[in-house]
């Protein structure tokens, strides 16, 4: 390809925080971004012709699910995940493995185990017997067709000995060895994940491992399974410091904002999160409060005549046209609409928050 | 105001079809017209910035459900159901007397009861005891807002008596004068409705009390509750041929495609029905098979690598964009977005039936 996949633009003087774009088959990101999860293919309640206006511009799909429906086969069929479900942007998809440990340890089932070949466990649709390689997640992701692939790699639960976070975690650098093998597209790239749990020394090991392998990109997985924000801002930090500067960096799975400028001030770039849409869809929705971007509950009886729009300085739709009084309305009547109208507010918060960030590092003061 | 209500611009020489026009103070209506319906002030899944795409020249929401949620005062106080909802089209609204009598067949609750002053019922929701009266009604009506009213009238169950069923019109007529002598605002049109159940004499006897009271429009209504095809073409028979001319004429209830050709050209105007909507909620669309609209459902298997759209003929965003093996996909997997796209395409596909029709009437074959 012509132009290098990640640029930096300019880098911050006063942290590790940087703007840059990714150059995809699909269109261009500028970063830092924030990344909305369409799982199974749709962004939930939100038709792809609003992506634009809603300021997405890349999005995460999940392989496990879209192996479940509609499969990869028809998925390929379509000539993949963009053409099949109208999304006309930059798509990431993940491994299947960060499903497939969180069904195994929900599940505790007899037919869940880990492998060096790779992991067995229970289809939650109908209990039959699966099982997954890192060649399989890597073949799964080809034929789903995003443009940035996820390696195959262990999630580490939540409070486990270090031997055991020691051993999953160079697990994970051996099956990355085999995803970058088993990658025959050229057009997409794959990013390596930096595992270590919430071990110090386990997360700079893994993240010194990763940066020097061929991959196009890297990301911190793990960190937001159940963990406290201190976790959370831990591991990051243990781990951005010994990546590459020159490639992408994307924190999987973190997506409330106040964690945001924290870690783009330690060099993330990206961030997938399924919670401002299944925030919506419970009619949770983000306002501004001081320069906090905060939660309200729509449901509440107190927005029942409430004239004002959920955010003023929002240029949402449905920020635009709509009444947080009608949006009570449509809550407390179950109505679809509501999940439509709160989804949009709160992924252009997003995008919006984003901007801002952007802005922030342009004018030195991030 | 100075255009009129209803203007007729082409009459059928073959049948008593017309092509007609209703001016509103919230815009025009080409009649012979579709009227979805947005029982709650929405139509369901679908934004109102959708609704001139798919060809929604006025909508229909329900007085009983308003009432509920937001309340006519919210309501009132956000200047009306246009303003709340941003439903920029014209807005007709029903009596509520259409929920309050299946609700009181339904229960068959010690609290329902029909007296010559009005309904007393109990709430579905908690239980309370509540009555509408035809005044409350209108008042009701007034402070939505709607361009188009109701007036209050009793619905006939089906099956019963000749002598019940005379009573009930009786009742239904007189409750008419008195909406007309409660009726305010001057910008609302109210139609009247024609009873009369399953009885020719009845219907008959209640067109002809209909037309000659001061009315803007008459609809006929009981026609859809549990009846058979033919039972439903005889009342619109005996019906229609009584009703002026020069008023417009709406059939309460009945969408049907195959119902619609056959009561135009008994000079219908108007007809609302939820079951476009209802439909698409449960993954079952229209298409076209020779001449017919026929039902297609989306969650059969053979649709699963199917890459048409759901009818090639249709000019709507779903059949533009998606192919059925996307829409079943959806649908399997219960995500709104489904809803959505297979609603978007039901009201289009109405829409144009709708056209076709009013063009067959334009070149003198209908």
């Amino acid at each position: 390809m012509d132009k290098p996949f990640f640029s930096i633009i300019k880098k911050s003087k006063k942290s590790r925080a940087r703007l840059g774009v990714l150059q995809t088959p699909h269109g261009t990101v500028q970063t830092p971004s924030f990344v909305p999860v369409a799982t199974k293919g749709t962004l939930k309640a939100i038709a792809p012709n609003l992506l634009k206006d809603i300021g997405a511009q890349v999005m995460f799909v999940n392989t496990f699910h879209l192996v479940l429906s509609p499969g990869v086969d028809t998925l390929r069929s379509f000539g993949g995940i963009h053409q099949y479900a109208s999304l006309q942007l930059p798509l990431m998809s993940d491994s299947a493995g960060f499903q497939v440990f969180s069904l195994g340890s929900k599940i505790n089932s007899k037919g869940f185990k880990i492998t060096e070949k790779g992991v067995h466990f229970k289809s939650p649709r109908d209990g039959a017997s699966l099982f997954i390689s890192p060649e399989q997640s890597m073949k799964h992701q080809e034929k789903i067709g995003a443009d940035i692939l996820m390696a195959f790699d262990e999630c580490i639960p939540h409070g486990v000995s270090h031997e055991y976070a020691l051993e999953a975690t160079e697990r994970t650098h051996r099956w990355l060895l085999r995803c970058i093998k088993a990658k025959k597209r050229k057009d997409q790239r794959l990013y390596g994940i930096v595992q270590g749990g919430g071990f110090k020394d386990l997360r700079e090991q893994s993240a010194r491992f990763i940066a020097e392998q061929n991959v196009d990109g890297i990301a911190i997985g793990g960190v937001s399974v159940g963990e406290t924000q201190k976790e959370m801002r831990d591991q990051v930090r243990w781990s951005a410091p010994f990546l590459p500067e020159k490639l992408p960096r994307h924190l999987l799975g973190v997506g409330r904002p106040k964690d945001f400028r924290y870690a783009i001030s330690q060099g993330m770039d990206t961030f997938d999160c399924v919670e401002p849409t299944r925030l919506a869809r419970t009619g949770t929705v983000f306002t501004i409060k001081g320069k906090n971007i905060v939660r309200m509950n729509l449901m509440r009886p107190l927005y029942k005549k409430d004239k004002k729009p959920i955010e003023k300085t929002c240029s949402c739709y449905t920020c635009k046209t709509f009444s947080r009084s009608y949006l009570h309305h449509l809550f407390r009547e179950q109505e679809m609409l509501g999940h439509q109208l709160a989804s949009i507010h709160n992924i252009t918060m997003m995008h919006l928050e984003f901007e801002k960030i952007r802005q922030e590092i342009q004018r030195g003061i991030l």
